[in-house]
């Protein structure tokens, strides 16, 4: 690939020098880099929200792309540090869950990154994210192969994202984060559900709708997410501030009668 | 052009995965494009605040670059996808007004997109910024001529922006919006006036100075700004703080009888 | 060097237009260039804090980065647009001390920028970023040598930073900032003191740890900083918020009589 991409997913918040010190790392070893900010707005220590920005974005990225994630609360500890291919994609981060979402991909592979001589010297114990993850990802982006980079494991810790349960004309699942808006995204399908299902979040009904533009202003509205995911809204108002509540509100759909 | 440049003004909030979903398709059909965040901070389908952002940074960039906006509260109704060529910069994005700036420019011509062909598939309900606009500023930004992604039409939706009014010895505009020092910026044009006219901000009087570090701290200040437009501040301090308000306050200029 | 890097450190505002009239005047000098935003978050007319962040950040990047600082309250007024080269990176910025840092190093060297035909023109009175500084940068990136965009000087404004005490057995410093963490650095370096010196923050005790990870949650801990500089820091939680201030709390080190 020309000109690879590696994104950058941290909770060193927004305009921190910390990412300016990963993208050094990354240009260092490759200044044709690609480097492309995922979000560094993750609450510290947040590996959920972390995996539902990777859901939401990282498969739209082209074939050969790097994802970065430093969400690394467990840093210099024994945690191990990974990588993980998946649907033509490459995740490096450290093995706390965060990588989950990559890791339900069929065919997915991990390793265990072991490879101490593409790391850079001396390590420090509390920024991997400059000192192990990023000379990775740059070595990774440049060409070498998982196998390159570490030792492939078969326990990698999963995903920590809430498992929606399903019943004859039920599925209930929950709200796991709101985006600038105040859109709520949740964990179920859209595709599994449509018009001739209620939907109710947080015992509130919500209103099928297909986009927000073409929607009575004052119900909570659910329409199918842009990421694929069933979504809970308000036209041109937030649904997280009226709902009061972001990640963990249950939503559940049940098929109508009438439906 | 080597290494065109797409520039992005959105309202989806600094550090949003969704301007990650823009790049990633951008960067997926030409990954020599030259991206550059014009501003993520643009309150919630404020097509406004976007035009005074544009207003300010978009003929700062050479000649060739292109400017996706993506502040679309229709996104998925019949508002229409424009594309405005104006003084050799191209941009793109809802007719909702937020282009206005540059419809004001002489010469200034604007297709509706209507190229299906060359959006992404399927094409979601609510995120055009990446499924239409993106897609489309990229072929536009490696070559493609205006009348290749769209057709010509007369009636964009212009400027939202308020007008100035203007009688003998008296220029009447109003504060558009603060920058993060608590600066104002105005629809006055700073060329229209200077030290003989007495300038009062929401009824208070503002002195004159050249810059703010050899201005007295106190008093409210008004100067020629940096993007052309009567500007308000305070040495060392917030204009914005000390008006309480932004947006909409009235600006009044009047030559003096010594002026 | 293929693809110069230059970063960007400012006041502006996270996500503000006035960092994209940067980038813009800097590419348009050179396509090719690598651009890195360091921070944008320095709180306004903060000389200090951005001496800190390039103190971390700044020495990261490799030979031949150009560092393009724009914290300006002087601005338009008689303070020196200046350069200074040090350990093989370039600084531009104001001759207020936000360049400090670069000065203290060995073999340091610092010009006066005043070839005027490399400035924009016209000169604003209020964003010498835009029109003096970034094209400066972009020059020095291509192979401008510091003696083609300025004059020599001996005294440019050192460092604002607090200086460490030092006694027998005793090392006296002060917290410098917090990150987005809470942890909190300092300016006593890490090489000088261990686990044989007793820490206090603000007359609190703090435990040495070797990263979060393996510490005890809820006391308050000290540990060597990936910056090289002593760090207070929580388990799980904000030193920041806990100690109620930030900069300007006193650091006492001292030798213990077991040590």
């Amino acid at each position: 690939m020309r000109r690879p991409i590696v994104t950058l997913t941290t909770d060193f918040g927004v305009s921190s020098p910390y990412v300016a010190e990963l993208k050094a790392v990354l240009l260092a070893a490759q200044p044709e880099l690609n480097l492309v900010d995922l979000t560094h707005a993750i609450p510290a220590r947040s590996i959920r929200a972390a995996e539902v920005a990777l859901r939401s974005a990282a498969f739209t990225f082209p074939i050969g792309t790097v994802h970065l994630v430093v969400v690394d609360p467990g840093v210099g500890t024994t945690r191990r540090p990974i990588a993980v291919a998946a649907r033509g994609l490459i995740f490096v981060g450290p093995d706390n869950g965060v990588l989950g979402r990559a890791l339900l991909e069929p065919g997915a592979r991990a390793v265990v990154l072991d490879r101490k001589a593409l790391w850079r010297e001396p390590l420090s114990s509390t920024f991997h994210g400059r000192d192990l993850f990023a000379p990775v990802a740059a070595e990774l982006a440049c060409g070498l192969a998982l196998e390159d980079v570490g030792s492939a494991i078969a326990d990698p810790i999963p995903s920590t994202l809430p498992v929606v349960e399903r019943g004859p004309g039920r599925v209930r699942g929950e709200v796991l984060a709101a985006d600038d808006f105040g859109n709520l995204t949740s964990n179920i399908p859209a595709a599994e559900v449509d018009r001739g299902w209620r939907v109710t979040v947080g015992g509130s009904a919500a209103t099928w709708c297909r986009t927000y533009g073409d929607a009575e202003r004052g119900p909570l509205l659910c329409l199918a997410g842009s990421d694929g995911y069933l979504e809970i809204a308000i036209a041109e108002g937030s649904a997280a501030a009226r709902l009061g509540a972001t990640a963990g509100l249950p939503l559940v759909c049940e098929r109508s009668e009438r439906g």
